[in-house]
């Protein structure tokens, strides 16, 4: 038995961590210009409401991916029969490490303030804060039930480190687009920890307590559930303010629901006997991810409109591929649901023959299948946003459509369509290379012998880090087996004869 | 034994469907003036604010609705001891369905813009098309357990059809008025559930399968107070901007918190010793819809008082029935609430004496009660509106108070009050009359033997449709009963011996 | 055994008071300005936006609120393994009653019209409503699983006014300042709660029956999490607009955040073999209270920087003060969070020590540990208060700022700060007397022999009120149990010999 007493390490982990955060917030973190109390007086001065602030256009949809993260992710990951309190107490603590984290991380990388060297955050920051939590949280699916807290608050360190440096590589530095963090969340996330699970290869785990039970199942459902009806907000929460948040909620709602019909199918169809599996429905709404990358790039043949109809319809060139445009850009669901469901096929045919493979020869644990839910779709994402950029052309999008959709402005101004396809295509490779790269340093750093890892026999079970109610639990049922409970005549068998 | 292999049909449904339905929305479906991206161009040109879009003034109110559909009435059917997955997940199929297909259906009876040819989405159609998905779920809960998912989806095809029908011919053709859903929703779905229950009667069922257990129940109390919750959402997320909505949410949070009072009251009044019935306590939510018909009503008066202010009260002749009026206007839950107790009174004792009536002498087999929540609160509501409208005068509204209220413009500009009284009854009578008659035509539908029902045996059993988790169960409990689980000394009795 | 039956006395109880409160609501309620029909004219008639209502910057957090409420406080109590319908069931009745109850009270003393003799209500008095309910619900977790249905509705009556009464005398009549709630929610809930659990205190009690169960502790953590996510909204749900509100989110989440790990820290520390305790986590929600608190203290450094700003820095004396001060003000979580760890470390102590203590001593049994929960957290907050107002200066704050501060105006124009920090101490005096006189009154009131109390060996048993799912329970499992089910082998032990 491996010595996973927690008592000191993790309370001075999370102790000395969380001193560290304080002085650094301390030090660096202010208000930003909306939220301070100068804010008031400012709009005041200049006959403005104080109700133009952007805290009433973010709130609600900030609330619904603090549900997701918490909520969403905590419970999805209940379905383990004898984890739950693992699934959703380890999540609560990594995101909650996680969002301060990243305030920090994020806030150097993105929005140092250099005139004083602070960091101004605001309710955007939060969100975004959020957003890195939930790709800390995708990596913690591919490790769940194997390791201890501490190596998960390790993970969740570096990992949001890596998080704000890939972010600064690919959209400072590289100035490709990931609009709904296909690559960002998702390929780093699934990936990274995909990388550590394999360093934590344990050849003689059991799979067999990797498995459900009725009432955990349910549990899971509702994690599922907040993770698909808040997906709206998620993929809109930082959008532009106006129409291209109402587009966002009104596009990823379409995609979903059509994912739902999708994902049972599926499920049916390859199932034995035909039955439906929970899980796999649960893998749906991971689906609808992909459906804002492809709403990234329906803005372009947006301003193509535009143009077109500023220009008064005269260009006839641009007809053909204008009309294929204009029904991407038009139709809430046509381009994104198509793909959906082929991913959807993807996710299955991964799910089929994939996971086994990850497992026999990659030596990969996947607990909670994160390769089929985020790695795969992210990738996608991440090489049709690639194609789509290599293969816009001036015609069709004009050159101001074109500096719209790229952002090809200041030291991306020469830029043409191919070479932005490139470097998005080096934004997939440089945020696959960090996450593996990544993840196995810190994979080989959960390696050392003391940071109190379950043995192979305890994996999936919540007893050995949490208070469990112990036999009492028995007792619940027993007062309805008549009167002789079977605890008692299980245990002491002697009486019964 | 049936025949209840879903593997080919239920997959074959779905994706013909679904791609059925991408085509459609390719063909018909475009972002309104709000969601499209010329909107910000618009706005900007004149000077207006991106935030004045009406995305932020529902949006909050349209997660809170979608929240209701999907965890409200997922889990409100979890009571069903072996029947959570059926109950939230064949909800999240059918409303994903529903959604998609009252986003077509409503957009060609309502929506759609003869200029080209299109349906023009935003927000409002998505909260729209999960009312529709609601009266769907109404319906699901009479035959809960006892169909097949083929049969739901068919269904749902159905309902969302004759939803639509229904809500064009009562508002747009006879001209009545049904702000709360009394008719559209709620007795739609209803009588339609209830129908096709009916036809497809099973005479051998046994009752002792429908039933809660200890933790089933629990489940149930999430959707319970979601549904509860979110209720002032639901019943002005398409109310006029301003005070209106404003009036709704308050009038029904206060009738809301009244209906818990009368369903425990009265719960424990009928209950055998008195105690109190979790199920009872769960369909006071309903009675809260009867509220905002109220509501509806209430704003006939107020316009009267406006006018009775602008006019400097100098009318004498209303005095009396005004201060009835202005009562019924000004409280928030007076008259709602009285009405609220009798209709508690009612529905309690069609819960105790129509209930088994129902399932004895009209065979039909109502699941979840769909009856006692949902029909009979949605004939009252109905009732009222028309004694309402055939009572009102001139004197007390005015002729202006008359033609905002009733809406007594364009086609029905010489409408009379008694004569609208009429008309809210016709509508009242052609949507139950629909409802019979499309639940007859689905059930005999239904009653085709290839759509894979459970057989008698089978109802209200999730292992027909989907994969449980199986023997693995007791191994859970096991573990708490001491060392030897009863799992193997019962299996294998022997030894113990 | 004692006679629980409630058949008479609980639904008689429940319809005379909603009658009442009907006809009060009648007499008293009307719509306030902005949910009135004639707010719209008014509004169009200055050339106003209907967009621009209190309602749609309120709304959201009004709805988060509303869940913490009746999700929140009634899952958080479902960790007892039998009293879970009671947790959930009561804790609806008792809010719905107390929000009705509330609105009056809280109307009749802070918003009655006294030109017309009427309470205007809002959204605004909605969530003051629900807050006020948040204190019943409190003092409920003090009796949990103890006391009857229509016990809690006499607590909740007597504790409604006292809220309102107190509420009244600390703000209005003593000028105390108490943002957050310290007092008036938290101190007067948790000791009027500990008063009345000492009055009924029941010698014999088994302690063992207050236990929970896995599945327990999984529901108790939806509560746990919908506490602790929507507190941003509990904390700023009535701010000022603007700034203030997005301030308040900010520094709740940040503090919420770095409370998670202060609790796993120091739960792990204290619990033996260094597990972590579900319940431990779950009391990390209730620290965050107090920073709401301090809040609203750095609201006053807040004035001295502009006041220090517009006199252009011109002030040396107040540098070093001014940079503490400007710490305060500026950081999100700096001071407040030093705070929440040394809070933390209190409560934990308090759980430690003084739990056992309470019991033994004082003879209190406190079903939900609401003393460490509120009781504490309260008091520290109202003294740190109270500390922070006696040591302000003129010199730092200027004689705008205190006054903007504190309040100094009106009838409170002539006090200093000294003064006001008698006064702020002065307010947690008469909260405690008030709670404490008030809980003893009520204490001896439900201690007469006929409100249908359960004996001791009933408690924390749901079936004494309520109809539970019985023997059928035991079937879910036994299925599963191979063949023959363990009920009956352990009810007839003979058919195993």
């Amino acid at each position: 038995m491996k010595n996973t007493l927690m008592r000191w390490k993790l309370p001075i982990v999370c102790l000395v961590w969380q001193v560290a955060m304080i002085i650094l917030f301390g030090v660096f973190i202010r208000y930003d210009e909306e939220s301070d109390a100068h804010w008031s007086v400012t709009m005041l001065s200049q006959n403005h409401s104080l109700l133009e602030n952007q805290f009433y256009f973010r709130y609600p949809s900030f609330q619904d991916v603090h549900v997701m993260v918490f909520v969403g992710f905590g419970f999805l990951m209940t379905f383990l029969k004898r984890y739950g309190f693992g699934s959703v107490g380890f999540n609560f603590l990594i995101a909650s490490f996680s969002i301060q984290w990243s305030l920090l991380m994020q806030g150097w990388f993105h929005s140092l303030d250099f005139s004083d060297g602070k960091i101004k955050i605001g309710l955007e920051s939060l969100i975004n804060a959020d957003f890195c939590a939930a790709s800390v949280l995708i990596a913690f699916g591919g490790v769940l039930g194997k390791v201890s807290p501490v190596q998960l608050l390790i993970m969740s360190l570096f990992q949001v480190t890596l998080y704000a440096v890939n972010e600064y590589i690919i959209l400072n530095i590289l100035g490709a687009k990931d609009a709904g963090g296909s690559m960002v969340i998702h390929v780093l996330g699934a990936y990274f920890g995909l990388t550590v699970a394999r360093i934590l290869y344990r050849p003689n785990l059991d799979q067999k307590k990797n498995e459900s039970v009725y009432h955990s199942d349910l549990f899971s459902m509702i994690g599922t559930l907040y993770l698909w009806m808040f997906w709206p907000s998620f993929n809109s929460a930082i959008s532009n303010n106006g129409d291209a948040q109402n587009r966002g909620v009104i596009n990823t709602y379409c995609s979903l629901a059509a994912s739902v019909l999708a994902a049972i199918a599926i499920s049916s169809v390859f199932e034995k006997k035909g039955k439906i599996n929970m899980n796999k429905v649960k893998e749906d709404r991971a689906k609808a991810q992909i459906s804002q990358d492809l709403l990234q790039w329906q803005k372009r043949p947006k301003e193509l409109n535009n143009r077109v109809m500023f220009r008064t319809d005269s260009s006839v060139a641009g007809v053909a591929l204008g009309s294929a445009a204009e029904m991407m850009a038009n139709i809430p669901y046509g381009i994104t649901d198509c793909s959906e469901l082929s991913q959807e096929s993807v996710s299955t045919l991964g799910y089929i023959f994939l996971s086994p493979f990850l497992e026999k020869y990659l030596k990969i644990q996947d607990t909670c299948g994160i390769h089929n839910l985020h790695g795969i779709p992210g990738v996608i994402g991440a090489i049709v946003g690639a194609v789509t950029a290599a293969a816009a052309t001036e015609e069709v999008y004009s050159r101001e459509g074109l500096k719209h959709a790229f952002g090809f402005e200041g030291k991306f101004a020469d830029r043409t369509p191919s070479v932005q396809g490139g470097y998005q295509a080096a934004a997939l490779c440089v945020t696959l290379l960090l996450s593996v790269g990544g993840g196995t340093i810190v994979g080989f750093i959960l390696k050392l012998p003391f940071w109190g890892d379950p043995s192979d026999e305890n994996c999936f079970e919540d007893e050995v880090y949490w208070e469990v109610p112990g036999e009492e639990e028995a007792a619940l049922y027993s007062v309805h087996y008549a009167d002789s409970p079977p605890t008692k005549s299980a245990a002491n068998g002697d009486t019964q004869q």
